[in-house]
């Protein structure tokens, strides 16, 4: 149970129906996280927050599955079991195997250690990492 | 400057100026980072740490640039500064484009805000996103 | 279950029960939430922990409920669940709204997300927000 | 220096012009932090950021110095240090005094420690803390 | 339930299997831990894992308890429970004492509150305590 | 710079000055930190602090040493830069040796990526590491 309940289609207000509603045409299913019938209860902040991850988690620059590891990348490290568990189903459900999720655990168990032995040893950043790099034109 | 100070190559033990040595081969530079001259005085640190890193980011399931936008994305999620500019730097090198750093900071900036609101909402975890999921074959 | 269990009131030593007395009757409940029980164990950590929260969560230049609000921002940042839990109960019991919550939580989150915003772009410090402020007499 | 460096209003394309004028005319300054010049190379970003900012942190339930308080806290928790300068110093401007500035402190200092302590203990959530709550109409 | 459920000894190839032998003989037990049965399925981060766990973790300069408890003071700051609940459990198998338990999270607590105090005084680090120091040969 | 500046000993009130005389009389120095000179705009802060400091942070059932250990261990985890140097520097002169201080870094750094890979694979604390333990007498 959240803060004050979820809110059901059924019950819920115009405003808040039409952003289920896009909801479920964007991601093709007849399902509704726990997460936006939670915040439902605000829904301006429904609103905007769908608006927000709906533009930035579709494909741009990056594939909408490399925005789902990233995702995963940072929860794991806020260890955040909800989104870990909503985003790690969102991610096989994109086409993520088990031998790429193999390798995103590595990969964000070996940054984690790395973070923490630069910082115990005190390291100074090397000149030629600040900026501004040679940067792509 | 570092607890230590850093070792530099001239100054090395055989055994750290072979890690040394690979580092430069594999990354095909002629520069080592203030990281492995702080750790390199701990030989044993510094030979397992680049060994897993040698052996984590490189390419697989996932290529070498996907995994080191996930290492920017634990970065700066645990607010570890000299992994972000060594590791931005890095992304840069292995083709990273401004549009794709961009959306990187969307995804990461995102994640974090998300992550707080389903802990703050306390929202439980849906049925459907506990494991054992449908996974792929 | 706590590591070492609960103790409970009818159980408790002279000196756990005068920190027990002086919690119920600053709270003006016959309640002894679980952390108290837990960290009874320990009775100088008790009565530490209990001298300081009251002298610190009592009206002062802030409000008590301002104090709340302050304690479940560090909570959803830490994602400390217990805290979250407790102090949003307590919040609500000190006169928070609805409507407080929800601007609560916009803002906890925004935070986290320009936090990282801020990382991700290595932002340096402006000089004029560097100490000495002109802060007010 | 930032990632990209900074865009300053001279050289600004229309769209971040105006995003730099609405910045100045609600603050009533002529002066753009950092942040929104390091982050302006993102006009996206730019504009979704300093609107959703603009509206959470203007004041409703709760009033504009609440809300930086709470950033603070936020900002402090994750160790973000441009944002505990820049916050900290907006904080000063609206009317915070340095008793005020004391409390906030305590505050944030001792719900780490107890986010901690609970969390050392292994205390689990007491029932009546769990939502539903019995909460205000 | 695990991501892709636990590997039991039965069912464990032969490479999955040598590892856990040698866990159960190191660890004098005829348990295998959640976590082992977990990430076996990934036969290289298992053994890459257990392999650095058990070299880290054995008596050298520190003995084997003092590691356990700063394992547990990581955890605990980074709020993990699984690994809270292993190394405690280690721990008190190890040879700590309810004493020395209590005022393990004495510390844990103390240095998490005073963390921030630091960082929202906004303290400069003391030249002092710069590196080089002056070390003992 | 702090937020307030420094309170040197000549100018602090005698509140204060009996906080910095122990310090240096429990410290057998005549130096006193900038965390002290810091934190005394708020001399109840600063005796509380002490005084607790004081107290958690002399030896026990846990020696002084490793109690300092233990501190850098929260603070690399916390990546809070002051008390890291601070720490380190302590740890020092209280007896660690360059061989500790290696495998401190070593038992850190381990902590904080198995955190991590538990989370990412999400796994379930296993029952026998459930409290109540068989706990020694």
């Amino acid at each position: 149970m959240s803060t004050f309940g979820f809110i059901e289609y059924k019950d819920a207000s115009p405003a808040v129906k039409a952003i289920y509603d896009d909801i479920m045409a964007t991601r093709k299913t007849d399902y509704i996280n726990n997460f936006w019938k939670a915040i439902a209860h605000d829904p301006v902040l429904l609103k905007r927050t769908w608006e927000d991850l709906k533009a930035i988690m579709s494909p741009g620059a990056l594939d909408s599955l490399t925005k789902e590891l990233l995702y995963i990348a940072v929860s794991v490290t806020n260890n955040c079991q909800y989104c870990i568990y909503s985003h790690t189903a969102a991610a096989f459900g994109k086409g993520m195997t088990t031998e790429m999720f193999k390798e995103l655990q590595q990969v964000i168990g070996m940054a984690n250690e790395t973070n923490k032995l630069v910082t115990g040893y005190q390291v100074p950043v090397d000149a030629r990492f600040q900026p501004p790099l040679n940067l792509p034109k």
